[in-house]
């Protein structure tokens, strides 16, 4: 048995243009190398449709895992979905769960779900949704195409939810502690967790929208009882120094 | 008129496993973008004959220019030059001049100018040598594909002494508007924009920090005062909705 091989494409005018310098391709390449997938070709495109649809399907075919990242955002130039549906011949349709956790994340804030937001619960018929942890927003799967937002953030808490689903990764597991505080201010005690929960990794991500910020912590090891204790204990130490701190089910968000 | 354009190979392993960042790409489209060529793709692929011959004969018949960087140092995973050479039907040939800079930069040196080292003065025929400041061993062109060592510094040395000599373009005009508002809710006005400028292209980049949120929007295109018009009508819409908005001059930030 051979690794699995895998191909990456960055969709981002930004990048090319030099305004914005990827962070996504190396991040990504040291997750794949660690889990022993074995990355094979990277390619930066821009935000045109016939390039998406062709680099995708070309990259599909040749590789049994495919990661895109960026285009899925509300905007006119975000273009991925409508273009990974028709590389797939599948019609995009409006998903009822991405719809709801969207609602879900705008209510009780200033920002109003408006047309362009809502654009970002459409998706390819039969795909898979991927978690959102930090602005709600799925990716999701097609095939062996898996579609990550651009922002290097989200698409590595998207990638975290998902990769024990990977061909050879560990059946981790993987606890997300949203937490309404800055991920500086607990820094100390998800070291403490850490160090005294052994095998379990804790890995935080902060986030921000008007007038809220916090930070998503995730803790993750191969036993389930010590992770869900350590999930436990870093939870506690956030509320004793009076922040707000919940343990996320699998799959939920904030 | 249009800017010419342009795509980078990176031929390298060590950026696919994920042990070296790539932080040629960045640079590149940065320079490129300056002197107004239009980076249109850029992919890392792996030091295999096949890919490396395959791909840059598909970006050299694509685009106007082509830029490799990797492969054409002493050891035997340095097989850049013979796929060049391959890929244009060429015989690879030791170079008097690209020997002799090899030979006078070793000359009082502890380095023995070895038989790994002398295959750095091989050349495809008829190429014309690209200037390494730094370490002598050359890089060069053949056709429209240049082929620069992997080295960030040794690539930026040689960029430097070719630049003058690439075809120059009309350097873009690009704009920044800084919107003290989410992209979401200003994806109608940036889309009007684009749509009744031609060739005028809107890109948006959200950003967050603890209490405040906004989109830089970037606004780009040939002509600077069709530019500065529409981005000036985006700033106009942006405002007449509420919230802050800004034309910086280039080079400004927020």
């Amino acid at each position: 048995m051979s690794n699995p091989t895998a191909a990456i494409v960055i969709i981002g005018d930004e990048i090319l243009s030099g305004r914005t310098k990827d962070k996504n391709i190396g991040w990504l390449a040291e997750q794949l190398g660690a889990q022993g997938i074995q990355l094979r070709e990277a390619r930066i495109i821009a935000d045109i449709r016939e390039e998406i649809i062709e680099t995708v399907k070309h990259m599909s075919d040749r590789y049994d895992l495919v990661f895109t990242s960026g285009g899925i955002g509300p905007t006119h130039d975000d273009i991925t979905t409508a273009c990974i549906a028709e590389a797939f011949g599948r019609k995009v349709i409006r998903h009822p769960e991405a719809e709801a956790r969207l609602i879900k994340h705008y209510t009780n804030t200033d920002i109003e779900f408006n047309e362009a937001r809502q654009k970002m619960a459409d998706i390819p018929e039969g795909a898979e949704l991927i978690d959102n942890p930090l602005s709600a927003a799925p990716g999701f799967i097609v095939e062996n195409v898996h579609v990550f937002a651009g922002v290097p953030s989200i698409l590595q808490a998207m990638f975290e939810g998902l990769k024990d689903r990977l061909p050879g990764g560990v059946a981790m597991t993987r606890l997300t502690v949203q937490c309404a505080i800055g991920e500086g201010t607990i820094a100390t005690i998800m070291e403490t967790v850490q160090q005294t929960h052994e095998g379990v990794s804790v890995g935080s991500y902060p986030w921000f929208k008007p007038g809220q910020f916090g930070t998503a912590v995730v803790v993750s090891g191969l036993d389930a009882e010590v992770t869900a204790a350590a999930a436990q204990m870093l939870a506690d130490g956030v509320r004793a120094i009076g922040a707000n701190a919940q343990v996320m089910a699998p799959g939920e968000t904030a």
